[in-house]
């Protein structure tokens, strides 16, 4: 049964186990530090579809059926999917895990969404309301930039403030295992807007929302960052990281020697131009599976607090002025 | 603790009761035959507000502010809300209730949205996650006409076939009560297409996802349609009514005498020129706070199964000319 922790932590007493996961990506991908730690790399952006559209989806069919392979399980196994993407109205999932057959719940939380899949997962194992349950998501470069800014062929300049959307995707499958890691607490945001109206600066405007679920989490629990061997935020990039680092110092609680991005990992910085770093629902869903979690096997890390970041605006919001909203949802990971 | 019936099917065997629930609409919904039945009617489009969108988000804080109120609930006592939208990026949810500072959880189900917040929030409360949780959604005709049609000014003829968007939100709180309407089941659908390409026509594209959702129920429960008062879908319309109680038919299922649609319920069809009926995450989400629940409390109504269909496209998807998408999902509610 699942405890309240102060007002926001779930503790998961018996908790859910991952039982696989996977991560595919596109060729800047396959370039980038983690490369070789993807299950599998696509260098054509089309992944032989028709639309840049189809590809995000192929990517998500891609990464549940890697997951699946892995864990030896097939899609009847799996009773919920929770599924999200950027996409207007989420299609990215419901073309891509929908022809799996599995009931899904369509979950919505911009590059926040692998977080939130995954507490909703763990909950509906910890609940009893399920055996199996998958979280996935993606992004994809080409379909986001012309959904949320421009045309690829128009060739817009991006400010060193902005991020690139990663061509990417992860599945996660968890269950009720005795073993293997588990996710021992989940804490889902609160709708956060500091004021931030500019959409090529998403890191300044889902930075409070990051502070405010962190401070939230280490008040409910009673634990420190000395408990954990990382913090690790998805998509804060380089200016939203130097942000939340310094809204929680004013608040008492030092992150930095912990911390990390998931923005910050899945490029090389310099080489790959990518500006504020990665951005997307498939950007940290892809750092996890291709780093966090394979690392959390190894034994090289203990426990992580993974806490996706999302930018809850649309085209709409923007042209019309108003403020960006962020949230964070967390998990902790934990190998034991 | 849930108990998991046949492949699909939750059963709550502590059940969640509505603490309690609140409609609000438009001007025309408050023209329609449930119009005396709704908490607050708003004759002004845009609510006060600068744009639709923003008058949409409105519709969804006055919903839950109302709910709240009449359950003498204030927001820090709601541990969770699922809340989710039409608008790209579900952004009506974010600008709406994002604003309580409650821990929000985004779904996304398109006309779905309030019976899968239902099961969301059910399952959290019967899992030992919360005790309070609510579900909310909106739809607002203009904003959505823009988005996925025209703008108005441009004066596009619709079809027969095609819905009419509701300008209405609905919004319930549930929770660990001894008492009221409870939550007994609940089925999370699967996406389901059958080649619709017609955006115009989305009953058509919604009733086989109903049909597999109604199916699979009865079939997990040993259940019949003569242990319901009300089979009520939404948002068939006409036409997908008549093809959902087709397709159960076909499948030996006859609900034909039990069944009503959301969709059919909000409007006097013939003088308000709705052709095939409501549609909209506010049409069920309305009909529901507005006819189902206060019928269940009056004991009018002793259970209904309350399934929410969604079409899940989008105008790319549309315009590329990819099959359209529906899925159902639904709970029981019943008066004892």
């Amino acid at each position: 049964m699942a405890r309240r922790l102060g007002k926001y932590t779930l503790a998961f007493d018996r908790p859910p186990r991952v039982i696989s996961f996977a991560a595919v990506g596109g060729k800047k991908e396959g370039e980038g530090p983690l490369g070789n730690a993807f299950d599998r790399i696509f260098s054509d952006a089309y992944l032989g579809k028709d639309s840049f559209e189809e590809a995000e989806s192929e990517l998500q069919r891609q990464a549940l059926t890697i997951a699946m392979s892995k864990g030896e399980i097939t899609p009847d196994k799996v009773q919920y999917l929770f599924a999200g993407d950027l996409l207007n109205q989420c299609v990215g999932s419901t073309m891509g895990v929908g022809t799996f057959g599995i009931p899904q719940v369509g979950i919505y939380g911009a590059c926040s969404t692998m977080a939130l899949g995954m507490i909703m997962a763990s909950g509906f194992v910890e609940g009893g309301l399920a055996h199996t349950a998958g979280a996935v998501t993606s992004s994809h470069f080409c379909a986001s930039e012309r959904q949320f800014r421009f045309p690829l062929e128009y060739g817009g300049q991006r400010p060193q403030t902005a991020g690139w959307t990663a061509t990417a995707s992860g599945a996660v499958l968890l269950g009720e295992r005795t073993a293997g890691i588990s996710v021992t607490h989940g804490i889902v945001g609160r709708v956060t807007a500091l004021g931030v109206t500019d959409a090529n600066n998403m890191g300044a405007a889902m930075a409070p929302a990051a502070a405010d679920t962190i401070l939230h989490f280490f008040e409910d629990t009673h634990m420190t960052p000395a408990d954990f061997d990382l913090i690790m935020t998805g998509d804060l990039g380089k200016v939203g990281s130097r942000l939340l680092c310094e809204l929680t110092r004013q608040n008492g609680l030092e992150i930095s020697v912990c911390h990390g991005d998931c923005g910050l990992n899945l490029y090389h910085e310099q080489e790959q131009d990518v500006h504020a770093g990665g951005s997307g629902c498939g950007c940290c869903a892809s750092v996890l599976c291709a780093r966090i979690l394979p690392s959390l096997c190894k034994g090289e890390l203990k426990r992580v607090l993974f806490v996706a970041t999302g930018s809850l605006h649309s085209t709409t919001t923007v042209q019309q002025g108003l403020p960006i909203s962020g949230i964070a949802h967390g998990v902790v990971l934990s190998a034991e």
